[in-house]
């Protein structure tokens, strides 16, 4: 039978670096996917529909939670995000390796159903430095920018519950921690059949 | 205040490929160092004193014995083997990552102590090959080969208590994979402070 793949969750604040870093990783590392959340909230310019996120209208996306198709789910900031079950299913059982990029209290929901995911919490360097990169990014007005700082320390309470944590300062640096993770976790022996 | 250092402990039966993985490894990681053991066997051919072990005589053994100097001890084949804890405790707290290469038991009494500890199982890639990997070494007689294999049978009953499993099929492989794990362990955000 073929090994089942590892479900690795990165998790972090908003503007730590989740998304840059998930695209080096996937570059960088074969036999990876990227699990595509589904969501309600509208894209952002050059967001794709099924590559980016599944964009999805807010009816469709209450029929799956009524239908249990979702492996997590949440509403932030006025707005459903949610992981859909099978393709994750299919890709781990198939031997592939899963990344989800998702918020803590996602990732809580997934180890809960899977406690073979593997968690990581993806740190800033430094609070200010947090601050400072979510200014940068213009595509927030202010008050938005304060509501997800104030909610990254809420998320940091959950830092304890999660497996690892790698502080993203420099991210070829972080690519190879998260994949050494995933080599490493495959050699633990409680996985062994 | 400096990083503590990974306590890394490598056990799996005789004949694995125990020695050249350790030398192989210590080769190509920056920063880890050799704990090296203490025994009452005399040397082979070509092992030199304060480097492939510290060789000591019974009474002196026992005496370390008497007065705890020792991390773990063990009398294996009618020799004494033992790790003495000092060495290991300074690297550690110098920010060096230290690897122990010893028996099961040996592995499991360090971990007892520190549970920070990281153990990892080396596996042959099959009895067989552990069998005829044995044969070959010629400096042994084959009474003490068939009690080394029934000792063998023993030690995989203590796979469970180790965290990380890794085959040992390819050593530059088997580097790779104890690097990783080590690079993982760091990781962990049970050891943050």
């Amino acid at each position: 039978m073929m090994e089942q793949g590892i479900l690795t969750i990165m998790s972090g604040p908003s503007g730590v670096g989740k998304g840059t870093v998930a695209k080096a990783l996937l570059e960088k590392t074969k036999d990876l996917v990227y699990s595509i959340s589904a969501t309600t909230r509208l894209p952002r310019e050059g967001e794709v529909n099924g590559s980016s996120y599944y964009f999805l209208p807010a009816d469709e996306f209450r029929k799956k939670i009524d239908r249990q198709e979702f492996l997590e789910w949440a509403q932030i900031y006025g707005n459903f995000y949610g992981t859909l079950r099978l393709p994750v299913e299919c890709a781990l059982s198939g031997g592939k390796d899963v990344l989800l990029e998702i918020d803590v209290q996602g990732g809580i929901q997934v180890k809960q159903k899977f406690p073979q995911a593997v968690l990581i919490f993806l740190l800033p360097p430094s609070q200010d430095e947090l601050e400072s990169r979510l200014t940068k990014r213009a595509s927030e007005p202010k008050a938005d920018i304060k509501k997800r700082l104030s909610w990254a320390e809420e998320e940091f309470e959950y830092l304890k519950l999660y497996d690892y944590a790698v502080v993203n300062d420099r991210v070829d640096e972080v690519v190879l921690k998260v994949q050494s993770i995933i080599v490493a976790e495959k050699c633990r022996t409680w996985r062994l059949k």
